[in-house]
């Protein structure tokens, strides 16, 4: 990404980008900001700035060139650059993420899952394998891995982390309920679903 | 809630609520901000301002009082005022959020999942049992219940959620990678993984 853009633009990127993509299927050659802003039901200026914070640049009075934006999304997002990623824990929500079809889209590959109990090691989900969490050091070595997604339950998720840290991961993006330390050089990124219950509780709450 | 408040202090808030139940236990009276900051690793003005927010004032030179602060954010994110919930899909996800322990702390209560599969259907997860989807329209009316977290796979998505409008739900809090159309006096929240591994993914880049 060549430069800075604020989180809450990022997350819309990607709502743009299905909507470009089912534009493109359907057959069209153009579409404007504002029929973007109608079907995710946001403001019209919102999305201007947002796709000019990409650096991409409509045609007046047509819009935005349905094919280059997204080829040029695809690029600013980095999805063309394929990111590999080691999944830990093979319980319901490690399984529920290693089969979620939209990562690959985004350029994220699950490879494998780990996970310390021997009656899940050797089970397959989909075409990914279930690995002892002992063999992580070597694969991530010999694979070159650096990123770790982290579905184990909380309890042991300090312990699990200072393992992949250890076994040279360099970045988490952390599903479990716990602030987990890790040293600087590592990026962690909090999925913390309670925290977006709040959020939605209290969208409920106001109306 | 009293009045509005961002979203991104919201999604802060529940940290600072974990740290206090932490500081709680361990039998602390006392706390200050620059504290808070320092274990979540963020600026200390962004900490006293996301708390003056939600109306509560700490005593100088002494930090906040522990027992007061969390009974006000308690009381400020409304974790005393339970919501009940159904869950509707029966898959890996929908069980991973039955199973969920983090979410009764915030007051949501998942009371039943749903499902179409005969196969699951009866089925037990944790005290929760899964009923067949036709039964919700019932269930609704006689137990008042109006939240539905959606957990089903997105082909599926749109008509499950036209299901769920008509049979009286009203808030949903959808899992499914799809923008679904609801009335507007409908309030739908997506939690959309493959947005937040955008974000994840460009903090990556950017290292």
């Amino acid at each position: 990404m060549s430069k800075k853009i604020s989180v809450p633009t990022l997350k819309r990127l990607p709502n743009y980008y299905n909507i470009i993509c089912q534009a493109l299927e359907s057959g069209e050659k153009y579409i404007s900001s504002a029929k973007i802003a109608q079907l995710l039901d946001i403001d019209d200026t919102q999305v201007r700035k947002d796709i000019a914070a990409t650096g991409y640049v409509g045609k007046p009075k047509v819009g935005f060139d349905v094919k280059e934006f997204k080829a040029h999304l695809e690029e600013f997002l980095g999805f063309n650059n394929t990111k590999e990623a080691f999944l830990i824990g093979a319980g319901n929500l490690g399984i529920a993420l290693a089969k979620y079809d939209g990562f690959k889209k985004y350029g994220l590959d699950i490879l494998s899952l780990f996970d310390t109990d021997p009656h899940k090691v050797g089970l397959k989900v989909g075409k990914k394998e279930v690995f002892a969490l002992s063999k992580l050091p070597d694969l991530v070595r010999r694979m070159n891995i650096q990123i770790a997604i982290l579905a184990v339950p909380s309890e042991v998720a300090q312990d699990v982390t200072d393992f992949l840290v250890q076994s040279g991961i360099r970045a988490i993006w952390n599903f479990a309920p716990a602030n987990l330390k890790v040293p600087d050089y590592v990026l962690i990124s909090n999925q913390d679903l309670a925290a977006s219950f709040v959020v939605f509780s209290s969208l409920i709450s106001e109306r």
